[in-house]
């Protein structure tokens, strides 16, 4: 059976190494030849535009889904007409506009920091006197990895902002004070059976992820159980299938949705060791309808995220416990090129190695 | 950095799957256009006697390896003239041969099956003077999953083998009344380093490795530690580079090597879920000089085999830890076409499922 993906990053990549144990093949669209997801399957390089190159995909495949979060909802939904696309297209148009993903949360009853949608200058304006200082002003549309926003900590941050941001659709976010970033990855199936991922714990930097570690450390049940009814109740609203990955703050005990992606994430990277079964291995189990795998973690992990460089793999591997994801991609500044993951027994050991290779990554640097 | 493999089988699939992360790429030299290997790496298709056809092979290959151990010696040693072959192509020369195989174990001091090599019906019946019966008679060369061998319970057997396996170099040798079957997994590094999975234990029927249970149940550590020796003495012997198994038997408490095999093997393949690092990964940092990973296991492992039948993936999919490796070969009968690996924490756990999938695997024989 012959599976479409959307996009041939090392997302897709990673879902290609934890399907061909299924049996499955891989077919990937992605508007770059140099996609790494090529390296290891079949690639059609095209726009998402032309329809041409997307029935020319399209052929042979038995089902569809997406590694991107920004793919064009015109194309899924054009493929959809003739082969299943999981997860459901209607989960790319709430994710891909910031105004539409927090009015979602919000009907849903899901707490989330306050925002208004911006056009104009005097949007901003009114917007800023409901938030206060500092917020944040994003793009609606198209923004990640820290792209596309700017921190407002004062009225001196304004006018460059504008400049930068403005003429395009924004929202205004409140800064919301959290005491840390959580995130919570769920998988659904086809038939609505649903499983969990231990909380994740993320520290970001530049906007971009950095760090994960799991399960996150001192969490309270009852913060597990407020994620997973969250995560249920996206879920349920979008009739969703495949993995999805919810953004979270941890509040004064609480938690509030940041953002959502409808698909395999970053933060749940460290599943491929730290998980009986991987997240990439359960979105491809929900989307052909098979049974989903056990979420449990096996001790204890962290994940590192390499970006803009390559640390000797020999001294990488030397640490207890470490496991190198490299993606085949050309080092840029500002690039995820690819991750470790750590897995130990205890988190005192899972300390001492993260110590060790988090010197080591920071020497690479100089 | 591309890494050549000779033999496009299930194992060198495996080996790409677990190279890709990091940061390898692949090419396989395979007899057949069918080999499973080239659903997701570049597959090069010859003759191991057509040098034209190893020369495009060879082209860009920073190493090579091999993950079929009839690769012809000549072959491997042609290509070791231009770049590093791993393991030495001595190891094939050795591991090729029954004959050469057993006398390099007792050159070593390891204890081996009473065995003796016969060309004619002389030989057979001096031999037979010598180990008595029953005993096995077997092809010296390209016997493999059972092929190739007749058991001789009595002098009834003798015309009827001799019809079937006479007019080759033979070995005959001595039944060895083994209370199980038990194998090690050890690997080298370029620079002499060496490390041990735990002790297998080996269900066969037919010739054909059926299940494997690790780490192996009730073993003394004493076992474990002469299994070592055992490993360690070869590998030194061949100045041995990679993944090495050796196939024993447990006799009386002390252990009898059977035979070899210089390259990743079945009876390891639970590693992929059941240890910390995989037989393939560690074959591949082992070959590139890099630093061996972790063999401790991770809970309890079995393995079971796929022989010639495809179950329903749903329903195997069910049963809590079962991990599914389906090599993307077509059913034939007494084909390996995949094999599950089974994870739990205890051994109760693992018992029970293990009784739920090998129900599920008979009923799927009917």
């Amino acid at each position: 059976m012959q599976i479409g993906v959307l996009g041939g990053g090392q997302l897709g990549r990673m879902l290609a190494l934890a399907g061909y144990p299924l049996g499955l093949r891989f077919k990937f669209f992605d508007t770059t030849a140099e996609a790494p997801a090529g390296q290891l399957a079949e690639l059609v390089v095209g726009d998402y535009a032309d329809e041409g190159a997307l029935a020319r995909f399209a052929e042979g495949l038995s089902l569809l889904t997406y590694e991107f979060e920004n793919v064009p909802v015109a194309a899924a939904a054009r493929l959809a007409q003739h082969r299943p696309v999981y997860p459901p297209p209607g989960a790319l148009e709430v994710a891909q506009d910031r105004v539409a993903e927090k009015t979602f949360f919000q009907e849903l009853g899901i707490p989330t920091p306050l925002f208004y949608p911006v056009q104009t200058r005097n949007d901003l304006l009114d917007g800023l006197e409901r938030t206060g200082w500092p917020a944040l002003l994003k793009t609606r549309r198209l923004g990640y990895d820290g792209k596309g926003q700017r921190l407002l900590r004062s009225p001196a941050d304004l006018e460059a902002a504008w400049q930068e941001l403005g003429g395009q659709p924004l929202i205004l976010e409140a800064f919301v004070p959290f005491e840390r970033e959580l995130s919570i990855l769920a998988v659904r199936g086809r038939g609505g059976q649903v499983a969990f991922y231990p909380l994740v714990e993320n520290h970001h930097a530049g906007g971009i992820l950095r760090k994960s570690r799991a399960p996150a450390p001192a969490t309270p049940a009852r913060l597990q159980h407020e994620a997973e009814r969250i995560a249920t109740r996206v879920m349920e609203a979008l009739d969703y299938v495949g993995v999805l990955a919810i953004e979270l703050f941890e509040v004064e005990g609480t938690l509030w949705a940041n953002e959502m992606a409808p698909r395999v994430h970053n933060s749940g990277h460290w599943t491929l060791e730290g998980a009986e079964t991987s997240q990439f291995e359960n979105h491809l189990r929900a989307i052909l309808g098979l049974p989903l795998g056990s979420t449990a973690p096996r001790g204890q992990a962290a994940m590192l995220n390499l970006i803009g460089l390559k640390p000797d793999f020999a001294r990488v591997l030397a640490i207890p416990g470490a496991h190198l994801h490299w993606y085949g991609k050309e080092v840029r500044p500002g690039r995820k090129v690819g991750h470790i993951t750590l897995r130990a027994d205890t988190p005192e050991a899972l300390e001492a190695h993260l110590g060790r290779l988090e010197a080591l990554l920071a020497e690479t640097k100089d």
